[in-house]
C-alpha cells in the first residue's frame, strides 16, 4: 500500500508520522507550508476540505482526523501491535482517550492562538488567550491523573495513544504550562516516549 | 452483556441512545440531572472524570466519548452492521466523520452557551455567543458538501455516522441555523432519521 503523510512540522501530524515509523511502513511525506497558508489553497483543500494536517492519502483515497488516521495505521500494521484491535472495550477505550485528545485538549490549546475560529473581537481573543494556560493544565489534568495508566497510556502496552499524547504535550510550555512541575506524569511520559528510536525518527524527518 | 448508557435528553447521547436501538440491544438507561448539576457530582465523576455524557457502562468498565462509544456498539454487534468494520479504509471514513462532529461541530456549538470553558470574561463570553451561527453554519457547510454522501453519511449504507450526525443537527435552529433553508441536505437527512423505528423509539424514551 502507498501511503503519504501531509503534515506540517509542530503540528499534530507527528503523531501519525510516529505511529508509521513504529508500524515499519514505508510512506512518502509531503510538508504542508503553514507560512504561506498551503493548508487552505484550493489544491490542499481537496485534499481535506478542513485545512488541517496532518492528512493521509492511501490507496483508496484521503483521510483525515488524527484519530481516525492513528487508528487506521494500527489496523493496516496489526503486527505491529498499535491498538488492542481485538478486544473491543479495550480499543473502545483507546479510542476515547484520542478523542479526548482531539475534542478537549486539542481545542483548549487552540484558544490560545487561534481564537479567531470561534470569534473576530480582539478583546475576545485576548481574553481566550488570558484563560488558555489555565484550560489547557486542566485538560491535562485529567490525563495526569487518571488517563494515564503509565508507563504508557493504556498501560503496559504502548498504543496510538502514545505518539497522540506525545505531540500534543509538545505544546505545554508554548501554551504555559510548566509540564515538569505541574504535570509531572505527562511529563516522564514525554521523556518516554523521546527515547524512543521511533519517535527520534519522525522529529529528525521533520525538522530536517 | 450488560449495558447500561447515561444519557441527558437533548445531548449528543441521542447517538449512542439510537445505536444501541439499531443494534437491537438489550440495555438500561440512567438519566444525569443537568438542572441539579448531577454531571458534576462525585458519583458520576467517578463514572466520567469529565463530567459529560454520555457514558456507558459495559461489564469490563465504563467508557465515554461519543465515537469510541458509537465504535464500540458497533463492534459489539456485528450483524447489525453499524460500520465497516473490516475494510480499515472505511471504518477510518466513518471515524474521521465522528472525529470531525466532537472536534469541530460539536465544539463550534459549545461557543454558544457553554463558551465558559474558555473565558470567564461577560463580553467575550457575548462575542463567543454573536459568531456562533456563523462558526456552527460553517462547520456544516463542509458536511453538506463534502462529507454526507447521501443519502445516508456513508452513502447507501447506514452507519454509526448518521445517529451522531442527527443528535448534533438537533441543535442548529436553537444554534440559529434555520438548517431547511441553509443546509437542505442535512436537514433531508434528519428527516430521514426521524423516520426510523430506532430513532422514534429512543427519542420516546428521552422524552417520557
Amino acid at each position: 500500500m502507498a501511503l503519504t503523510l501531509y503534515y506540517s512540522p509542530g503540528s499534530a501530524a507527528l503523531a501519525p508520522h510516529i505511529a508509521l515509523e513504529e508500524a515499519g511502513a514505508v510512506y512518502d511525506t509531503v510538508r504542508v507550508d503553514f507560512g504561506s497558508d498551503e493548508q487552505r489553497s484550493p489544491g490542499y483543500l481537496a485534499i481535506n476540505p478542513l485545512g488541517r494536517v496532518p492528512a493521509l492519502k492511501t490507496d483508496d483515497g484521503f483521510l483525515a482526523e488524527t484519530p481516525a488516521i492513528l487508528a487506521f495505521i494500527a489496523q493496516s500494521f496489526p503486527e505491529a501491535e498499535l491498538a488492542p484491535l481485538d478486544d473491543p472495550y479495550l480499543f473502545a477505550k483507546a479510542q476515547a482517550f484520542n478523542a479526548y485528545l482531539c475534542s478537549t485538549v486539542h481545542v483548549a490549546h487552540a484558544h490560545r492562538a487561534r481564537g479567531n475560529r470561534w470569534t473576530d473581537d480582539p478583546a475576545a481573543l485576548e481574553a481566550l488567550r488570558r484563560k488558555a494556560p489555565e484550560t489547557v493544565t486542566a485538560a491535562f489534568r485529567l490525563i495526569e491523573d487518571h488517563y494515564l495508566a503509565g508507563p504508557w497510556v493504556m498501560g503496559e502496552r504502548y498504543s496510538i495513544c502514545d505518539p497522540y499524547l506525545f505531540a500534543i504535550a509538545q505544546w505545554l510550555e508554548t501554551d504555559g504550562v510548566d509540564a515538569a512541575n505541574v504535570l509531572p506524569r505527562v511529563a516522564d511520559h514525554r521523556d518516554r516516549m523521546r527515547a524512543r528510536p521511533a519517535v527520534r525518527r519522525a522529529m529528525a524527518m521533520e525538522s530536517g
